[in-house]
């Protein structure tokens, strides 16, 4: 199986679903980094987030008969915006479980693209418990936001479009949190690339995938204490595997580190992009040896802020 | 003489100091507007404003030995930084008078650009003092920021550059402070539209150019108190005249519908823009009679924002 013919047909396959994001570049953060960056810019992906890619494949690969009675997703974040929202595109039912602690500006997004929204305690547990209960009760599919290969494959369109529009990048530098956008990137390096190296970022205050390269498990995040809402998430085994074999490196930021970088990518570029996406500029900005004199692919993962709690 | 060729020239003159503004477009605010919407993102200009194209058209046009004296302007906003960075390109002096009030964070861009500045007190009389005393000291040319004719054609490739990409707008929406975007708005349509309006936007608060065009003479604001700080200017001679022949009419918007169209921008589209972009938006919001069912260009005309001072 040729694992770039896997990719093309994804891609084909969301295309009339999803934005063909840009890539822009910007010569003030060139200079400070030392480097040629080149920004893809999900942030202005449909719903405003990566996410619409890997939901909008995993939705389309199931039979008509499990797309009938619906899907369910346990998300805080994007994940539950965007299985809505692709749902909403093929007319099928969106049951989206949430922590009651939940940004409103996120449930009000899942709300008005349609979806179904079951309310639960914020603890892992209780989102698994109530989602599994939907399950029971209407017979919809579960979706995992990442830990899911359809899912994942999906995702590898975004490194597909950069790749393609930049053919020679060195590296890719990407946000991880469940792994699902790391993962999809890494394989389109391998299917696009030319010896394009993937490399993941993440904050020092939730560094569990750092943590399970090093040691060759899963680890889990010992704290949630992070402004990079939507890299929380420990890596599931899919995401581990594919992380393990195929990501060079996990570099760490601090959350002041993110921040800056945030602030850099709203004045300099004129961008709205949520802090996890902050995270893959300040490793590079961190690291700037690492990085020095090469073509640097930077995925800004999503851009859906609350503008009630910003960090400047 | 043709104006086309004119406009044509001036373009061909700063595009290679320029950038080429992206287009934009967003169905979430097609379908509010109930029009189709094309935004012209002059806040991913160089230096983040419109004010770019005039400012490098009017030091290219001045001769050499002119040049070499260098060029001095009074403003507290994007035209200080355009005409440091113009200057900055050219290699020659520019010399800034900034009220001794400005945001520091447009100081700090004026002074990042290679500007001189010389701080006054924030009246229109100490600005035009001080800037007179650098002329007479230094020899350098005054630029005015929009009463030019050469700043005028400059921005003109704004609406060149729109036009060009969508030929078929049947209206333009632009903010109006001391008049120099949309007075080269208006001659970019006469050359380049097919019947293409143009309309203005202003606070209720600076209303100025809504009265000038009422009594027919140039009017002075009363207050400056709006948070689109980018028009607080009243018109000129040279821009009322373009005005006062070739623009439809003046829509004032509120404080409160100003700050709901930048809230839009921002969490829809994405992208930064300061509060006087979106005074456009907010009057096509307010006047959906008017621009129904049309196509409406947008001029979201800068992006510079302090992240300290924003009003969400």
């Amino acid at each position: 199986m040729d694992i770039k013919e896997d990719l093309i047909l994804a891609h084909k396959r969301i295309e009339p679903y999803i934005h063909h994001t840009p890539v822009i570049t910007s010569q003030t953060l060139n200079k400070m980094a030392g480097a040629e960056l080149f920004f893809k810019c999900e942030n202005f992906q449909k719903m405003g987030a990566f996410k619409m890619r890997g939901a909008m494949h995993a939705l389309l690969q199931l039979p008509i008969k499990q797309q009938q009675k619906g899907v369910v997703t346990h998300s805080s974040g994007n994940f539950a915006q965007a299985l809505a929202l692709a749902a909403q595109n093929l007319g099928i039912k969106a049951y989206i479980v949430m922590p009651n602690d939940a940004p409103e500006v996120k449930k009000n997004a899942v709300r008005d693209y349609g979806g179904i929204i079951t309310e639960c305690e914020p603890t892992l547990a209780a989102r698994e418990a109530t989602a599994q209960q939907i399950q029971i009760e209407k017979g919809a599919t579960f979706i995992h936001p990442f830990n899911n290969f359809n899912v994942i494959l999906g995702n590898t369109s975004t490194g597909k479009e950069l790749l393609e529009k930049h053919p020679n990048l060195d590296v890719i530098v990407v946000p991880v949190g469940g792994g699902g956008l790391i993962s999809g990137i890494a394989l389109s390096a391998i299917a696009f690339g030319n010896n394009c190296k993937v490399i993941g970022a993440e904050p020092f205050n939730v560094d569990d995938a750092y943590r399970s390269l090093e040691s060759g498990i899963i680890e889990q995040n010992k704290t949630t204490n992070t402004i990079a809402d939507g890299l929380k998430t420990s890596l599931g085994d899919i995401t581990f595997n594919i992380i393990n074999n195929h990501v060079e490196k996990i570099i760490r930021v601090t959350e002041e580190e993110i921040i800056e970088a945030m602030r850099l990518i709203w004045e300099r570029m004129k961008i709205i992009i949520e802090p996890s996406s902050a995270v893959a500029l300040a490793a590079v900005l961190k690291s700037k040896s690492e990085f020095a004199n090469k073509k640097v692919g930077i995925i800004l993962s999503g851009g859906n802020v609350d503008l009630q709690q910003l960090p400047f």
